[in-house]
């Protein structure tokens, strides 16, 4: 039996070993991640991005107890965590979450510590994503710590995004999500249960208004009731294609609370998705993400086979004794390989 | 007159117009720095990290103010926004900084907006930092918001690192900056005369110890008064090169307090570098970095000259179809050109 056909037909070990090789970005997984690609763009890839301390990790279990007992999904979670490049500290959530869900067959976690560059974390993901999709697992859950263009490259292999606040992060809310809001389906204000969880509702409520500025919302409890688009009609929005506004769900994961309202909304995207056909939209959005991380991954690694060390070294010597300027170095480096370009100069002319 | 002339000569309009082609990554900018290379390499670089709502651009703006008027050095402040790679966040902070800096030839900010690539942010950022060195700034400022790898390639420009911390964030403070302490020289807590301030001390105290294991700190009222290191002699430091202990300032730069101890920190920092000879370290360290971003982006710049839009988009559209992998797409686009690898396949073997 092939590796491929092994982890078609769901062995947890071989699919392991696959999971490992991919993330190494070894030939090995290569040869069979190609095998398995025909056999992806099933699963319902969903992105969950927070600072640390929203209680993302909790959320995302739940989330995964509910997949598994009440809609008996298979659920894969891939946990990336990008925030320290230097130490790594994806450990120790593994084994937090063992408890819950340790001895589940349907269910797989794995944890991906930072690989140096954002472009190899885009790709990795994605790449573990389709291991889970073509092994069958219905669920895919992408955690990652938000900000920053990285994990926003990352929320573009989702076809759902959360994002995860909290209470108590202070009126700097605004400044923080600027950019994540923009990616978020759906937001989630975790740990509801704490003091100033009604400002944090607020504070999301006028950013989702900045961010869809041309709706505006009126909630009530954390729920959608009216949409108002601008220019009139005024009262109900009037669009050929159906408009999908981010809902704002109050959760307390540690206590499983809003997790079954939160998985309804996240079933309401899937099928707003394929009716409006975002559905392919977002699948392209996702491959041209890895495609790009992966082009940009391989002409780093050809260019630096390519150039000795001690040539890059002797270069960059140059650079620091200011006899080269960089953007000269890099002219000298790329001159000195049998250069692809066409008729010269290019973008430098 | 050339530009890079006017530039040395301390032409503001000619700075400016050479930032802008700078940051536009123009062909101009380019030959441009190029010229003023040579003239680098003098400035003291000092960047500062740290979350929204740490009070980082006052703090920025406050050392400004006293490199200013203490100590008669001019100032240049680079911020660099990637929060926001949808919007562009970084214009309303030139509007606040400008009532206290205004009119003060001495003094240049510049603010820039993410550029979509993280390796194009930290070469742009270098680029910035190089244009002010040449045109004689004694000091250049980099604010950055921390977390992310990005962010730790823009430190790794810097000199002098500070990362800003406030109190009121909660104990999650150790997992937001797990990576990014690493690469403090110094840590501040600025808004100090919030409640939680003790907490926080004690918190990057703690940290501050996982992160230079070999060393145990003892410090009273946020001043290192002791440093063990192991394995023995337990008592003092002893090592043949100086060692750097990042100390712990409490400032609240909208009240201006502690900002000249601040300052007396990175004058310490600064005669450090000179002694030890960290400073040649981080010169080599930071234009390496600029250099991989330089090459990196260049590759990438080729690629998508040579390839036509309409070949990209037959073959994403086979990927979409799942007719061929991502890894097989590449394949295909880099053999589509005169491919410059040595005897094939390498890493794909």
């Amino acid at each position: 039996m092939t590796q491929s056909s092994s982890v078609l037909s769901g062995d947890r070990l071989a699919l392991a070993r696959l999971l490992t090789q991919v993330e190494n970005d070894s030939a090995e997984g290569r040869a069979v991640l190609a095998e398995l690609f025909p056999h992806t763009g099933k699963a319902h890839l969903i992105g969950v991005t927070g600072a640390p301390g929203t209680g993302k990790s909790s959320l995302v279990n739940q989330l995964a107890l509910h997949f598994r007992r009440q809609d008996d999904k298979r659920v894969a979670i891939v946990a990336v965590d990008p925030s320290s490049p230097f130490t790594g500290g994806a450990v120790l959530g593994d084994r937090v979450r063992m408890r819950d869900l340790a001895g589940d067959s349907g269910v797989f976690i794995r944890s991906m510590a930072s690989r140096g560059s954002l472009g190899g974390l885009a790709h990795a993901t994605a790449s573990m994503a389709q291991v889970f999709d073509a092994a069958g697992f219905d669920i895919v859950m992408i955690e990652t710590v938000g900000a920053g263009q990285g994990e926003v490259d990352i929320a573009k292999l989702a076809h759902t995004t959360l994002v995860v606040e909290a209470p108590g992060f202070g009126d700097d809310i605004q400044a923080i999500k600027a950019g994540i809001l923009e990616i978020a389906d759906i937001l989630v204000i975790n740990k509801a249960d704490r003091p100033g969880v009604e400002n944090t509702e607020k504070a999301l409520k006028s950013m989702l208004e900045l961010a869809h500025p041309s709706q505006h919302v009126f909630m009530h409890h954390g729920r959608v009731i009216e949409v108002h688009r601008d220019p009139s009609p005024p009262r109900a929005a009037q669009s050929d294609k159906p408009i999908w506004l981010p809902p704002i769900q109050r959760t307390v994961a540690t206590e499983g609370t809003g997790i079954a309202e939160l998985a309804g909304s996240i079933a309401k995207h899937l099928a707003h998705l394929r009716q409006s056909g975002d559905w392919a939209a977002r699948e392209r959005a996702g491959l041209e993400v890895e495609l790009d991380a992966l082009i940009q991954e391989e002409l780093v690694n050809r260019f630096r086979d390519e150039i000795p060390q001690k040539q890059y070294d002797e270069i960059l010597g140059k650079v620091i004794n200011r006899n080269l300027s960089p953007w000269e170095a890099v002219r000298v480096l790329m001159n000195g390989r049998v250069s692809p370009r066409r008729g010269g100069s290019g973008k430098t002319k």
